[in-house]
């Protein structure tokens, strides 16, 4: 039998999907499994989205320009316009989602053996992109018992070494919901700037923004033309995941022009979903003040909901749409399968996200769990107080 | 400035679209261009695709499953059967485009340096996803003078190393429209057995045949469950390139949990996609035919004009919707430049790939074009003259 590639041998299964084969069982047992686990948003995609992709009047479903459908680039231009930076339409690659501008961010600038430095814990998939493109993500730790706080500059400069490329942030943070203001962003732009790394931010919960820091976007720092790559995406902002839609901007000629040769040889973008997001990337800001209602009053049933519960640590979130959350179990992952396997309150239980596969260091996160608010708060109410109940039990 | 990585800056400009600032410039200049450059068929998406799209009624455009939505995955399944193979749903991993598909494999199979055996002149973007992947492409040479036949099994033999991992295929052949038999493919079986090899086989043109040599999927092979990985589309089969919808399909199973892993970081295929490709792989024999039938009488015209121009060489073409083309040129992609920016007839002109990018072997390819014949009886007879009266002017 022929061999897979070492690397390939390495790659992690999705802690956010790893699990799914039990909520399957459970669902079949005739359990109703409320999903924590993964960032769906159940919030309605804007009617606009599906109207366009409704009316177009097409004979050939042709491959679109590489680098996506020009209204669709000019239209992210005025976005990005209206929350403050200026760019132009050869700035913006389309992707097939963020997780394809993160693919192909990190395919240009790592060779085997560069180093990443990332936050953990970090959205899990990093790890895979980062494993996939022989590169190794370098964790500088944040804990919950600072509400994941941005360490010092120092901590950061110690883990820089010769194949050290970038530092990539979620900023809001999925999982941990921190957001990083103008002068934290600055003390990265110091790093940046003094080591010659990129400055690699996800950013695709902008507008999930809770507390009074907003954070802003690296394309608006002076001076880092050449260093900073956002990653952006109408997955979270439209309740639009299965689009694929995504971007990546970056005004560094040599990472556009690199990224766009792999654009090129994987053809396009998927078309209905570049002319749905045509369509919505001009939503006044209502659409997001009703959004960000929404999550917030979510945001404080949930906080709320796990202060009552003994043992559990919730950190104080001001943005995005999930909590890293300490448990008072020793196994997390053991927790949620039993969760899926051996409970339910009232015929129905929980799924989550165990927490060790959002960190790099061993052994951390192993009574974490991430927790995405993705749900009504009836909904949310029902899923708390089957957590509630599963600790209880779990622990008698 | 940040530094990209070593092999990014080694990555090739697609054949295929390198040229594309030159045809918009001819097009602004008032020409009109056909294009023969990129296999984007003008055959209309079956109106079942675009029925199941505007059916679709979603609330929330939601992630779809990593490895594909039940029913298309079915539908394949049941593809698969009338074509006279057996495979289950847990051997089909759908993903956003046979691009996808490539990479993920290419991705799985290969550590820094090793070596994809792939005959030339191949799909060029082949050579872009090996060397995202760190890969080599270690060529097999065929020529237009003996209508790119495979070579001998020694030939295969001499190029094995230490570092061989698979050999690729494209069947039928993009870009020479050549289609390998049963018995062609049994020597690959055997190369592929006593070497403990990967067979990658893109079979996206399977239906496109108009000879008489029928290739059976490599999926028949008896004895090559654990060899065999199938890449295929729905980009050409059912005219949907901007669906952005292929898979990938092998009974290795090693091969198969490492992809989906993959397929989980990514998250799912586009949903819009998905939804029109379930509705249309059930189409009957009768659209097939009719869509061979109007590419044979293409096929039929294409070769005539050429085998009329003065010096040029057309092979014979038997599958795919492609030609490779011997010009009296000594450097093709300087003439497709000219056809471009300085050339007209009657305010037309054509656009094509130039031939040295479909080549590994440097040097090779120089006098060579591919010819991609997607477009009417009509506008390819004009796009010919074209060519006929650009060639005589290029030259004199």
């Amino acid at each position: 039998m022929p061999n897979i590639a070492s690397h390939a041998k390495e790659l992690p299964a999705s802690p956010i999907r790893k699990l799914m084969p039990f909520a399957d069982a459970a669902r079949a047992a005739g359990k109703h499994v409320f999903h924590l686990n993964i960032g769906q948003p159940d919030i309605a995609t804007p009617p606009a989205f599906f109207d366009a992709v409704r009316d177009a009047d097409l004979e050939v479903l042709a491959y679109s320009p590489s680098a996506g459908i020009a209204p669709l680039r000019q239209k992210i231009v005025d976005y990005y316009g209206r929350i403050g930076t200026t760019i132009s339409v050869d700035n913006v690659l389309v992707t097939t989602g963020a997780s394809e501008a993160l693919q192909f961010v990190l395919n240009a600038i790592l060779d085997p053996g560069d180093e990443v430095i990332v936050m953990e814990p970090f959205y899990a998939n990093y790890l895979s992109f980062c494993l996939q493109n022989l590169g190794t993500i370098v964790p500088v730790t944040t804990s919950v018992d600072d509400n994941f706080a941005l360490p010092s500059v120092a901590a950061f400069e110690e883990k820089i070494s010769a194949k050290t490329r970038a530092i990539m942030i979620c900023n809001p943070s999925n999982p941990t919901g921190v957001c990083y203001d103008a002068s934290t962003l600055h003390q990265l732009e110091q790093i940046a700037k003094k080591h010659n790394l990129f400055l690699i931010t996800d950013e695709v919960y902008r507008e999930f923004i809770y507390g009074d820091t907003k954070p802003p976007s690296a394309l608006t720092l002076e001076g880092m033309e050449e260093h900073v790559i956002v990653i952006d995406s109408i997955s979270k902002r439209f309740s639009a995941c299965g689009a694929r839609i995504g971007c990546m901007v970056t005004r560094n000629q040599e990472v556009f022009d690199t990224t766009l040769k792999m654009a090129q040889a994987r053809l396009s973008p998927p078309t209905f979903g570049q002319l749905g997001a045509a369509a919505v990337y001009d939503l006044p800001d209502s659409y997001y003040d009703g959004v960000v209602t929404e999550y917030s009053a979510r945001r404080d049933l949930l906080k709320a909901s796990l202060d009552r519960m003994e043992g559990v640590t919730c950190p104080d979130i001001n943005g995005a749409f999930y909590a890293m959350v300490r448990l008072p179990v020793e196994d997390a992952e053991d927790f949620c399968r039993w969760m899926l396997e051996s409970f339910d309150h009232h015929g129905a239980t929980v799924m989550m996200a165990p927490g060790a596969g959002f960190y790099a260091t061993e052994g951390l996160g192993k009574n974490e769990v991430r927790i995405a608010y993705v749900l009504n708060e009836i909904d949310l109410g029902k899923a708390m107080a089957c957590l509630s109940e599963g600790l209880k039990a779990y622990n008698s």
